[in-house]
């Protein structure tokens, strides 16, 4: 894998190989453990940041040639401390190895010198933490990004701004109106702007947007205000989004965003285990199922709009 | 020290105990160290990782007594990975067993079960991370701040949350004007109703906000429209704040606020070793100094509004 070329040409190039515009989440927490990885690592600091590494590496197995990308949450290790960023670290870089494009949920942002520093730590080659992309706040404007695009530019990395997170109170400042339109909307244009400098040769910047899925009429909004712009899009299943909220996401070629999904595959993991089923091969069908889904809805909204799927 | 106090009146105490509305940062990086750590300890990676340690010890012992709170920039720590931050967890937890109220400046935010990791991760005692306060990013709105109120309330720990920062692309979301007032007079409201479960005894909440020096204008507009806001105000001296900049944010008994100082202080250990005299004492001189600075500044400040200082 060449690590210096565009970001975005090599998601959407995997992203549609695969037929898959997904990217799973590896949100351990000890109730989405099986009892019997619980047993074995044990449920507390250092045991169970072990217990999520092995978790994480059983989801990666299971999910190789299915999904083209991962999202790490590293709050839920580094709420064990320095072993479960230890876990953390093993977790990436078990996922790159695998092929994956991996997606550090760590939605950092801070100014200079210490924007550096975070940029430093997730995106250079080598470095424990070391993924494909990250995903950051746009609270600080520009200088909170520079430092994260210079390395987009430097090593073939991405990033996803926060546009219009998913949850609920993400009104309370996202949608405040200025010039006529909310906040959200103002940042996703900063995004474009940002971004202009990492366009790859799909016509896609390396810098993305995050829109949550449960504001399916702010997704539609922000995609047809930019065509090109990559979407990480959270919020499907669990958090209440539909297949028929997140098609607007997607471009005519069944790409261009990738929708997370975390609890939902997680939770059959679970489910399996304690069924006393294996659980690989459980995951790997409920992020089929979520492919099949997504692929069906896609192919009734184009028609719809009279298009040939 | 009882940790379930409230955070806002063991500030204030501390504060106002040493005369000193000062927050000294430990902001490490390579640049700041002596060329005698540095050779002593290694440039790069774990090395340098201990010698982060060893230089926050330092600063800690020179300023104990001095100042009544240390913020440490976990950013600076985490660009090293693993071992970068077993050093970070070292340092906060030395500043606290040295009696420092203790800020772990993370910037952090995200939603639900998420944001209730972060919160575990830095606000829990006994954890790896603890610290008593931290900063935390708004744009996410209520849900971003609810789990790491619930440990403000728990375990008398505070927040800090980015209201106006430093930076000149602060403009770029927090100068959106809603309503016909900029975004961040909109978010420095919501912070002052997010805290209201956790006012103290002195009538100041444990959720406070980060206002630059940088920006006086704001900083006024911000103190008047909120009188008890706890204010932690980054830029001073660096980044071209000056105590006249700043004393706006103090009150009638030079409390009220947290005037933070990183680069002023820290360079004054490297000039000192590399003149070969003791960095300790030469940064407890550049905080006393600071002190001093801001205490001449607050007196002119009442004497030209008539008032006794």
């Amino acid at each position: 894998m060449n690590t210096a070329s565009n970001f975005a040409d090599r998601l959407l190039a995997s992203s549609r190989r695969l037929r898959a515009p997904i990217v799973a989440g590896i949100d351990p927490r000890p109730d989405l453990l099986s009892s019997e990885l619980l047993s074995k690592c044990g449920s507390q600091g250092s045991d169970l940041a072990s217990g999520y590494a092995e978790f994480g590496e059983q989801i990666l197995t299971a999910l190789s040639g299915v999904v083209p990308a991962i999202k790490v949450q590293v709050a839920f290790f580094e709420a064990l401390g320095v072993a479960g960023l230890r876990a953390y670290a093993k977790v990436v870089r078990t996922a790159r190895e695998l092929g994956f494009l991996v997606i550090g949920d760590i939605k950092r942002a801070d100014i200079g010198t210490t924007a550096e520093a975070y940029a430093e730590g997730h995106l250079t080659p080598g470095g424990d933490f070391e993924v494909d992309a990250v995903t950051v706040n746009p609270y600080l404007g520009e200088d909170g990004i520079a430092p994260f695009r210079a390395l987009c530019e430097k090593h073939g990395k991405g990033l996803f701004v926060l546009v219009r997170t998913s949850n609920p109170s993400a009104r309370d400042v996202q949608d405040l109106v200025a010039d006529g339109r909310p906040i959200f909307e103002h940042v996703s244009d900063l995004v474009a702007r940002w971004g202009s400098s990492v366009v790859g040769a799909e016509g896609s910047s390396s810098i993305g947007a995050v829109v949550g899925a449960t504001y399916p009429r702010e997704l539609v909004a922000i995609r047809a205000r930019h065509p090109r712009l990559l979407l990480l899009v959270p919020g499907y299943g669990a958090q209440g989004g539909s297949a028929g909220d997140v098609v607007s996401a997607l471009d005519d070629r069944f790409s261009g965003a990738l929708i997370a999904s975390s609890r939902g595959l997680l939770r059959a993991f679970r489910a399996a285990a304690d069924a006393g089923a294996a659980p690989g091969p459980a995951v790997r069908r409920a992020a089929e199922e979520m492919r099949d889904a997504l692929h069906s809805a896609w192919k009734s909204s184009r028609a719809t709009r009279g298009q040939n799927a």
